[in-house]
């Protein structure tokens, strides 16, 4: 896979960091995102002093959409809609990985909130129809993310109605030692994703863990998507 | 554990039949429960040809829900709501394991339909008030759990509300060979569960596979839940 520059919408929370640091240290250039220059070019230093080597900078969310190939999307589910419709016209029709669980605290349990479009990726792409917009990266543990040096034990499902971009993803998804990607099929599937993210949380809670899943009985490993979808525009 | 006597509502379909036939292999008596007497006692027979030993019998759903201990709901969403709502006083203040996922095919994918009272689980507690509804068992392969000599390899996530339907449902869980249980909160998380049935389907369905599922990075395996619930009725 060619290196590729990332950006980053909302990079400065643990899992946007956690995700930017692997894919600089994989040798992707990375634009970190905040609504604030300051707190971008801070997480883009955390990332540097983690990533040596990183190709890293932070900016306003806007300019770091531009200056991206790939857009991640790792923002609270809070400012979704309102950060992705602003941002629509500079996203025009890239990449979009959409990482947001649309979750909530009732009581002590997180739980996951309706979203009118389906899903926070399905609201992704309703908001921004011309891109191709891929669910993933919904189960990674933030903290063992920013753990350079620790494999993760962990599969990473990836939907998206778009062939060429569930391959991106699913490529850079296996960047990131010991995750196996899969197909999981449309982008219909990721609210399943969203939702199981309350579960894993809940797990986290009672077990004190920081867990991940695996799916089992699956031997052909890796490879593209195993079915169709929209072909990539000329 | 003690051995118990288990009633499968719609103990017909191929799920009810493989953990029936599991279950009495581990030494549990087994009624399958039908709304035909005869088919009941047709699985009650594939049971017995599976597991010789078995203290297996068929009767009609009502019946079987009368000399059970143990209620195990698997019959399809679409009789869930009304055939619960029938059982309701034979069932009473037994512990209720639901294994019912509320799938239907959308095109050429399965997709979770809304459930009003928020899932199948929480709609068998509604029903049924008095019982102790445990939601367990939705992702494991109907085909290899009627392979008896066949060790899964599976997580199996229990949830309740009821601190002590949770632990039974949890131990009868291990006693099926390769499965761990865990402890996955209260009765309201069971929608993930239900709906994540539907993603499982999905990769089935593009891999040609059978899959299940596990939960990486919890060391403490075994043992009852983590946090209360209610305690049990004297």
């Amino acid at each position: 896979m060619n290196p590729e520059k990332l950006a980053f919408v909302g990079g400065t929370g643990p899992e946007g960091l956690g995700l930017a640091a692997r894919f600089a240290a994989a040798g992707h250039a990375v634009v970190i995102g905040s609504r604030s220059a300051e707190r971008a070019q801070q997480a883009a230093a955390t990332v540097k002093a983690k990533v040596p080597e990183a190709q890293v900078e932070g900016r306003v969310n806007q300019e770091a959409v531009e200056a991206g190939e790939i857009v991640v999307v790792t923002i609270p589910f809070a400012g979704h809609r309102d950060t992705l419709k602003t941002l629509a016209p500079a996203i025009g029709a890239k990449i979009v990985i959409d990482v947001v669980s649309p979750l909530a605290f009732a009581g002590r349990q997180m739980k996951a909130l309706a979203v009118p479009e389906g899903s926070a990726a399905q609201q992704a792409q309703a908001l921004l129809p011309q891109a191709a917009v891929a669910a993933a990266f919904h189960h990674l543990d933030a903290g063992s993310l920013m753990e350079l040096e620790e494999r993760l034990e962990a599969d990473v499902l990836v939907c998206s109605d778009h062939a060429y971009a569930k391959l991106r993803a699913m490529a850079l998804a296996e960047q990131i030692a010991g995750v196996r990607a899969l197909d999981a099929g449309p982008l219909a599937n990721s609210r399943y994703l969203e939702e199981f993210t309350a579960l894993l949380l809940s797990l986290n809670k009672n077990y004190k863990a920081h867990t991940a899943l695996r799916i089992v009985g699956i031997t052909r490993a890796g490879g593209g998507p195993r079915r169709g979808g929209k072909a990539a525009p000329r």
